[in-house]
């Protein structure tokens, strides 16, 4: 029976894709992503036939892959990093869901972004930590500031994801000050840009540093919290291994 | 020169860890970690020295891992999961730093718990979301209890880890506690034990039955959030498409 796969790729390097997304590509006749997606994987899947969806069109994207499946065909949809976070794992459920579907499919998990480039900065989600996006698109401006303030009081290393936009400009400012009251103007914090491709960029700096600073929608930003520290150039969350040896 | 390989092996499936840990196994001649862990890959490293470590020698693995390299040989310290989510990536970058030491090292991220646990669910993280470890051992109890409070204000779908141990019986209800203020009894909620093991198990419930239940160690608990709904037996965190395209 032909299958829907719902395909991690990961950050973007190749030997950071997993053989069974590998494997769940090969099977497929066609595979579906948004552009920069398919660019990243295109070594791997030069011989199948590739629709390219624009950002913004997720509905028309995975109804094209489900009735893509039903013509009889195997069909991979792709997303960078884990196509269960921020991306159209829940989204392809629901469209099966909703149209009660029998469709086989299969959900591949991958490298989520916030993995992704906490590896590059060092081990800031070594303990407790959240992800919250900024894009307003899909959630209200106030529930995006409201998460901000829980997480800044929780103490949570928080990982925002889609910072700024030419649209949104503000936000990102408005968001770190939900944190200020809960957070050291010299906590350590790390930028990240372009996770494993080839341009990527990373800096270390304080939170102090982030407010004056300009992001895009590529970028990453980890907040670190008061267990986190510079070592050697690397960011670090400590769980309490250092505070249980002494008093071992 | 020589090389600390701080390596992710992911959920335990051999086909979910990426190519780029496979090679670093490959290069070194030692394999340090947990039993569990190297039971986990042992296929991929039959001709390796391997070194064994019970739980709760965390800084003596990471010190073995280190005066192994010392020694002249390439060392991998290995972790399921990511190594920098709850593990000991962070924790080898301090001690490097303490002992002012110039080694060589490479941090190679893998597929976390979470994201393993949540594909076999279906597609709870969909949004944002955070994780919270139940452990006591090295965070007060009260710090616990204080982000939980935080978690379910914020209204984040929220990963418990650790949940349940012998010694430890009472906090993942109390922790749950904290979260019921901002939670509907039938909030859909998953649970997931060995996940891409052999011994996996899920199952999915209300909020309200995870009251009743026993866990372990190995149990991770995803608790779902206002815009978490079943779909035919999975868990799905809406991010506001259905919304979006109602008002389209």
């Amino acid at each position: 029976m032909n299958k829907l796969y719902l395909v991690s790729i990961g950050p973007g390097a190749l030997d950071l894709i997993t053989p069974r997304a590998c494997e769940a590509l090969r099977k497929c006749e066609i595979i579906i992503g948004h552009q920069l997606y398919l660019d990243l994987i295109q070594t791997l899947i030069p011989d199948k036939e590739q629709i390219a969806s624009p950002w913004g069109k997720e509905i028309e994207r995975v109804d094209l892959a489900i009735n893509k499946v039903k013509e009889g065909h195997n069909v991979s949809l792709i997303s960078s990093g884990d196509i269960g976070v921020y991306a159209l794992g829940g989204l392809a459920l629901e469209r099966l869901g909703e149209n009660n579907l029998e469709i086989n499919y299969e959900i591949i998990p991958g490298i989520t972004s916030a993995n992704a480039c906490a590896s590059i900065l060092g081990a800031p989600l070594s303990h407790d930590f959240l992800t919250l996006s900024l894009s307003d698109l899909l959630v209200p401006k106030e529930t995006i500031l409201e998460r901000a303030e829980a997480a800044g009081k929780g103490g949570f290393v928080s990982v925002l994801y889609n910072v700024q936009s030419p649209k949104r400009q503000e936000l990102v400012y408005q968001v770190m000050e939900k944190f200020r009251p809960h957070r050291s103007p010299q906590t350590p914090c790390g930028v990240v840009s372009n996770a494993f491709r080839p341009d990527e960029k990373s800096q270390i700096l304080t939170f102090e540093n982030l407010f004056s600073m300009q992001f895009d929608m590529l970028t990453t930003i980890i907040l670190g919290n008061d267990a986190t520290k510079i070592v050697r150039n690397r960011l670090v969350t400590q769980r309490g291994y250092s505070f249980k040896n002494e008093t071992e």
